[in-house]
């Protein structure tokens, strides 16, 4: 039994008010198997890169218990490359390169030892490569999450929604549930988004938390109130990968369950914007995360 | 042993787009206090009106146990008078009218009856009027609360900060707390401003819900997501009207009350975005209002 996760593995450069980075390790499957792996240690990666990739990246991997067999190494190629620039209030950036590099033909193969996911997440890549990666699967996972973005829904919304149709649950932020369901009330759009496929569907709302969506119950999850926010890059990713990872660890799919994996995602995301990069999500302790996990306890319990 | 309300009593005239209406009741004070009247029954109102204020909406304030003494008359004159329109997101608006008629001079006569206030609510008006009320009271009252805006952020900020020096909370929404504080992160605006006199601090993020701030507490409460904001107009006051009221039907001023106070604040203002104006928030049983914070406790629990 395993989690298997497909996405970028990547070099990003960030600029963010408090500073830049040169190229460093970034991706949406980094992100989130790297968040994964505080729970569940059977984690596998669906990836590309290109020669260029360090060693001393995949032994990061290893040594997080993520299994990189699957993660393509192309010869005479780049690895993807995105260079973006935040602005001053965090919650917006300008992008400004994105190489596609390996990318551009990005072939999803699944190993034969992958063949037991009982957990797959589908980090943002086009929908076609994500509906790929469920079709190559001979069983069916027990638990698909999602993760896409306006980008597809601007340029591939027809395999967008082929695909979602396939999953479990879907993460979007609210402006990209908003523009997926044409409803601009998120209660209705997440009614819109359920007849689609999902049968979750979490709106990740950043400063402002997350809502979990399902059949008639809702879930409202704050957001740790943050002094500074020194990097957002791979937040949602980071979420997602911890989300996935509870969910692997618990075992048993319902609303309950996700509730809390809502609560130890954030609580990884909120470490996540700590520091540039992946830097911080690669170095934890579980006294660190169930300490983190508390401090959301505390700021949103009351007893009526 | 009484909750004053100071604020505007007044007509308004609003179109969302669900439809308009006539000049209707409205203002700061007339949605304060008939929220607090769920919670308390000891509640008095200093506001002016023109000899144009209809007779039937004095009544409905005595209906709910709002005293009126407070509530001047001013013969041959007119009611302020607000007319506005809002927008399809229902979060930005343009106001159409602002005629101020008898609140252009208004002055805050404190009857004598009212001088047992013990809880204070200042509604949004000029800092001036506000600090006068808090000086005409001869015993400083075991808890005031402020509400203002941007607009004497604007106009009138040495007046604002001189009277929020005097105040126990004040409550301001996520932009008003970054212009008052130069601070973008609400966490540091929220530490500045506590500094400048309130003990506590509630920041309202509309549909995101509110946080809490009290030293190194933070409580983050959820809104309630809806299908339909029908008309936003007094939600605030409506909040802080629920707010005050639950706190004086308590008694006791720390930071587990105003958790609480805040959940029933957030109840009693989703109903007020269901219809037009204070209509809904006119005629709410407590089975109605316990039902709907049971809704708040489901949203946002969760078991770890």
């Amino acid at each position: 039994m395993s989690l298997l996760t497909i996405g970028t593995v990547a070099f990003d450069a960030i600029e963010t008010p408090f500073g830049k980075t040169d190229k460093i390790i970034g991706g949406s499957a980094t992100y989130a198997s790297l968040a994964a792996s505080y729970f569940y240690d059977q984690i596998k990666i669906v990836a590309v890169v290109g020669d260029d990739f360090p060693q001393e990246d995949i032994k990061d991997f290893n040594d997080h218990n993520i299994d990189t067999e699957g993660l393509q190494i192309k010869q005479g190629e780049k690895s993807f490359f995105w260079s973006g620039k935040y602005h001053n209030d965090m919650n917006s950036r300008d992008t400004l390169i994105t190489d596609l590099n390996v990318l551009a033909d990005f072939d999803p193969i699944i190993p034969e030892s992958y063949q037991d996911c009982e957990y797959l997440f589908l980090g943002n890549l086009t929908p076609q490569v994500q509906q790929t990666t469920i079709k190559r699967l001979k069983n069916r996972p027990k638990l698909i999450v999602m993760d896409t973005m306006n980008f597809w829904m601007d340029i591939a919304m027809d395999d967008l929604l082929e695909t979602i149709k396939m999953v479990d649950v879907l993460t979007i932020n609210d402006a990209e549930a908003r523009q997926l369901s044409g409803e601009y009330s998120l209660v209705k759009a997440a009614r819109k988004i359920l007849t689609m496929g999902p049968k979750y569907l979490i709106i990740k709302k950043g400063e402002h938390g997350a809502l979990l969506f399902h059949e008639d119950h809702i879930f409202s999850a704050p957001a740790l109130p943050l002094a500074e926010v020194f990097d957002p890059t791979g937040a949602g990713d980071t979420f997602a990968g911890g989300f996935i990872g509870y969910m692997a660890k618990v075992g048993t799919v319902n609303f309950n369950n996700m509730k809390n994996a809502i609560i130890f995602g954030s609580a990884l995301a909120s470490f996540c914007v700590e520091k540039f990069g992946p830097e911080k999500i690669k170095n934890l302790s579980a006294e660190e995360i169930n300490t983190r996990v508390q401090q959301f306890v505390n700021l949103s319990s009351f007893e009526i």
